[in-house]
């Protein structure tokens, strides 16, 4: 049988992502049995090994036969890297990486794609046109969804990185009659047993019967009933500040969220060293850590991988059949 | 000394509220030095006395001299109160103990009034104009400001209960200005000793340098500053996704929320059971346990009195030098 494929990007190279990289893959019993291909360039891995004092190079051609690490070249910005500051040096270089590694997948050479954190700055800087790993996937697989994993707490963003005007607009039947079908259609392709959904109403107290704020009644109560006339296990809608603690240690239960905050201020509070963030309705699987780059602490040997950890052993999970819990 | 005045009122007399009352003071040696004065007619406690098999009567005459229980009565509703569901006479019944609560603590009769829920549904089949407590003391006390209290996070909202689309126009310099001004003068007067504030964005990731909205850069940021200036301790804006986890166990700081949702998703998920509702800016105390009604176990003998103790105890720590921990 093949190992999956699972693709590493170290994301903004002058933040913590080569770190928690780094230190998940040094600590390799503890993942599961897969191929890990890092797209990097050699000497991003000297300059870190340097940096943290950490022997990456024996990493990859290690004894062990159910795991393999290798690395795919990436080729070097044009001027150096900035260590613990964006720069669009790091922006390009981390841009590339993730673009790199997303088209292998898009060609079924990868099963998953775990990247790093990146700087939103950083890529600002180097011209790209998108804010960051979603919005760029977004733009390749419009259908593309923001979700947010940890063993307590599940949860898909109907919106995410949106100035929080720009959300009761998006509030439509027909926009979350689409939404509930594209994420419950990604999850069923994904190995994972989401057996029931708890929608958040968009408004206080989800609107209190109209008085205070009408996109449940004319919206969102319309959108779920077709939703569950068509079979999706939904619930709702529930009061904001209420749901994610209904949904707590129910592991195959999913909060949809209808936007950022909403679902992150929650999830934050419950994982927020072992959280990871999932983009589903993808043709492979993307998962990243749920921090960012931390450039207050980059090169300092401070970095925690315990989410960097957690992000590739989801994205085994999401592609394949093992749900073994040790993992 | 003479004991502090704590007035009670049972809240909706068909849902929960007289229950974690009167549970409440049936054990009160748990309960702060105080005379607790009980806004109700007598065949309402009979009535809950016999539903629920509790003996309420003799609590009327405690032998304690320093706690003492007495009854101001309030007059009963013209029909009959339905227990397990809203109802007008219940909410008539409601509207009219709580505000002579209030009018006798604007006499200055009661140092503090500490609420059982209501149902807004019960006060608009009353025809009562205001949506709740709240509301209400916004309408004597314009000033007034809602905020949830619990030992391990505190939270103040510069708006509560609007739809979600009406907050972004209210982000405006001179509203945070006065908001943070009447905030920190009306937690002065407490004797609780606040010594932080921490404000959240609006936006995700309080904004992204206005990459994610513009709110905090044109009004949030130079609000903070004209604040700061003035010697308030305030700090931010922060992710709001974040910024209630770093409060979190930070006894003597307060995060400022600037939506109902964005501070209350953090509240009920770290303070559930003991957290507490205090409207601050009045010349008197007013707090609230910080659930509703509860309908559906209403009678049962099933309501947990424990956020009605902590109501009673957190009115008791802001209105007297005492910082008894035992509390």
């Amino acid at each position: 049988m093949s190992l999956p494929r699972i693709g590493l990007c170290l994301g903004d190279p002058g933040g913590i992502g080569p770190e928690v990289t780094f230190k998940a893959l040094l600590n390799l019993t503890s993942l599961p049995s897969a191929e890990y291909i890092i797209f990097t360039y050699p000497e991003l891995i000297d300059f870190w090994s340097n940096q943290l004092n950490l022997d990456i190079n024996p990493l990859l051609s290690p004894s062990n036969t159910s795991q393999k690490i290798t690395f795919t070249p990436v080729s070097p910005p044009q001027t150096k890297i900035s260590l613990g500051q964006p720069s669009a040096a790091n922006g390009d270089f981390s841009f590339r990486a993730f673009t790199q590694a997303i088209e292998q997948a898009r060609q079924g050479k990868l099963d998953a794609v775990v990247t790093g954190p990146i700087s939103k700055y950083s890529w600002s800087l180097a011209k790209i046109s998108w804010r960051g790993h979603t919005e760029y996937l977004n733009h390749l697989y419009p259908q593309a969804i923001m979700s947010f994993w940890s063993k307590p707490l599940k949860v898909a963003l109907f919106s995410h990185h949106l100035p929080l005007h720009q959300v009761p607009p998006l509030i439509t039947r027909e926009n979350l009659i689409n939404f509930f079908q594209t994420l419950h259609q990604a999850i069923s392709q994904t190995k994972f047993p989401i057996q029931k959904y708890l929608v958040a109403g968009l408004n206080p107290h989800a609107g209190e019967q109209g008085l205070l704020g009408e996109e449940e009644i004319k919206e969102l109560i319309p959108a779920i009933q077709v939703a569950q006339k068509a079979g999706l296990p939904l619930e709702g809608p529930f009061p904001p500040d209420i749901v994610c603690r209904q949904a707590l240690h129910q592991e195959n239960t999913m909060v949809i969220a209808l936007y950022h905050d909403q679902g992150l201020i929650a999830f934050k509070l419950v994982a927020f060293t072992e959280g990871v963030n999932i983009t589903l309705g993808l043709p492979f699987i993307r998962t990243s850590p749920d921090h960012g780059t931390a450039f207050d602490i980059a090169g300092q040997g401070l970095a925690d991988p315990t989410s960097m950890q957690e992000a590739i052993k989801w994205a085994y999970k999401l592609i394949s059949n093992s749900q073994d819990n040790a993992l």
